[in-house]
């Protein structure tokens, strides 16, 4: 099984043409859409959104993430087997965050134009090299193949939250389509205690309560719940907590340890 | 066969995610979208777009349609056996436009956690309770070991057009990506009777021709068509009826009986 | 193989329907989407994206191409067999960009009801018309079963690059989602030479130079580039072409031989 996270869209021909191009290398694989909807050349939002999605796929899947501003240029290829996984992509970060969830076993450049196809234009190597990289792959082409291994990659830099006298303080990550801002706060961190109460300092500073769903707060009322990504996120019951709290990326959210 | 009609959109990593749930337990299952763009929340349109396309997919099918504003509160998750298909999702009237068009053979509350994915979340029962159900389902296991059989379900109320002495008068229950406006009149009950009008009664009452395909008017025209989804609609021809002639849910639509 | 090109969106159920009809018709078929995102009614945007992409599938597919805003009248669908592939759609001009990079071995009118999902709406041959007809070819049913042979189909004008004393004039043919703006200006006509420089004729006159890829010059500035379609593209590095500069379809791009 192939996954796909690109910043393609849908409206043009790529993402099409990328498994045209698998499907003539391996007529037997299974392709799957995470998202072609990354916002053009947002390198996080598609690290994110690999990293919150990869691990529900069965094991030996191979995930290929093209958020690539940087094509045609010096930057790399690389692709990188954990011990459930290969990783196929730009050596931008983009695949780092779902990589770091996982124990490495090898990473490896991709140089072997022999799996790429011909000739390998300067816009497009989601179709060129990542594509055909990953059909090959499926068919059990050896990782050692395809380029010279490697002993590391680019990594994003994530902000961590950080404990507070009274609680803990992180930001908004991600936005997804419901307005729904998902912080850098992993479920684990807050540990379990009721009555808690968020703090989220946008323009306004507005307090909400930290629920178990989103209908247990009236229509229209923030929330803070924990997203189904393992990240505490702000949401409205009913609403688009990005349209109506007026949330952004980087927006701090503190999660209070008391009432006060 | 498995379909999936949602409001999660294709932005976010959600459909994906989804997808590797079922083929995490079923690697032999065929999946298809018939939309994921349903307006956030709103069940009246998921089920209306699940009843207009369900009846096109193989007997056997098993569609699962997740627009789920109450998710992890107390309302129940459902499958519902007819004669041809198993309908999947929660108990909001979602799914039941499209049975009440089949016969019901059994329902049943999804109860047992032994099918689900566990730890199931508050926010994303599409992934941890749906996906898994309907793969479970198209391996073969029985609807009765989901949970207790159920007499009932919730059903939408939808309007039916009524007679009038000069006509039919209906209103419009669904507006597609081209603007044509769906109206609740089925095709059965206005009969074949040439030179009928539509009076359409938004804003201004504009009258229209019933005519057989979009290019009988003029470029720019309106006119009413019996739409593929067995409804009369009312269109523009190469334009938006939405758009042009200012029409939304719920603007009512007579057909006359006759030039009047 | 089977693959879709249409302006129908993926808002509504249509798209799904025509998978759920193609599957019934034979379980086994294999469908990819090229794109559902063409503009409503954009006949040469889905001729455009068709000849973009249909090369890169394996031969046998079936490509089918539904952007029909003449649904329902008197325009035929038409079935035509190349050396590789089967082109299926209304005879219109929307597969005749594609077909012309092919040597025509049969052009067949779809005229066999037999072969058709019935009753045929009058506004929706995608699904009952072009998908039964993919599905039955894609099940070895012979092309003349389908209708009575043809000698021709609709072609679409293209404006072909003009040579000027001083380089090669085009236009702008299409715009994708990065906003790079595509012209008809093919790669082999321009030879290669260094030193090239663009003239972009839009309410300004923008000079950018022919370069590799985009990071070849700074954050935010035009080049010209030749695109993984083969055509000669004005894209902005890490922006929008479109946006940024104004462009839209139509407008003239002059390469010039020398620095004049």
């Amino acid at each position: 099984m192939i996954t796909f996270t690109t910043d393609f869209g849908t409206r043009d021909w790529f993402v099409g043409t990328m498994k045209g191009v698998v499907l003539g290398i391996n007529p037997q694989a299974r392709i799957v859409d995470i998202t072609h909807e990354i916002s053009c050349g947002d390198i996080s939002a598609g690290a994110f959104a690999l990293a919150a999605s990869c691990h529900f796929f069965p094991n030996g899947s191979i995930h290929v993430a093209v958020v690539d501003p940087g094509v045609g240029s010096t930057r790399k290829g690389i692709a990188v087997k954990t011990r459930n996984y290969v990783f196929v992509g730009p050596d931008n970060g983009v695949l780092s965050l779902a990589i770091g969830k996982h124990e490495i076993e090898a990473i490896h450049s991709l140089e072997n134009e022999a799996y790429f196809l011909k000739p390998v234009s300067t816009t497009f190597h989601g179709r060129d090299i990542f594509s055909p990289v990953a059909a090959h792959l499926s068919r059990g082409v050896q990782l050692k193949k395809f380029g010279p291994q490697k002993s590391n990659f680019v990594e994003l830099k994530w902000s961590a939250p950080r404990r507070l006298k009274n609680g803990i303080s992180g930001e908004v990550l991600y936005i997804d389509k419901f307005g729904n801002s998902i912080t850098n706060i992993r479920g684990e961190i807050l540990g379990r205690s009721p009555n808690r109460v968020c703090q989220v300092l946008g323009k306004k500073v507005i307090r909400c309560p930290l629920v178990d769903f989103y209908q247990t707060v009236p229509l229209g009322k923030p929330a803070a719940i924990m997203s189904s990504s393992g990240f505490l996120e702000i949401a409205v019951n009913g609403g688009s907590a990005e349209k109506q709290l007026g949330l952004k990326l980087g927006i701090r959210v503190v999660v209070l340890s008391s009432h006060t």
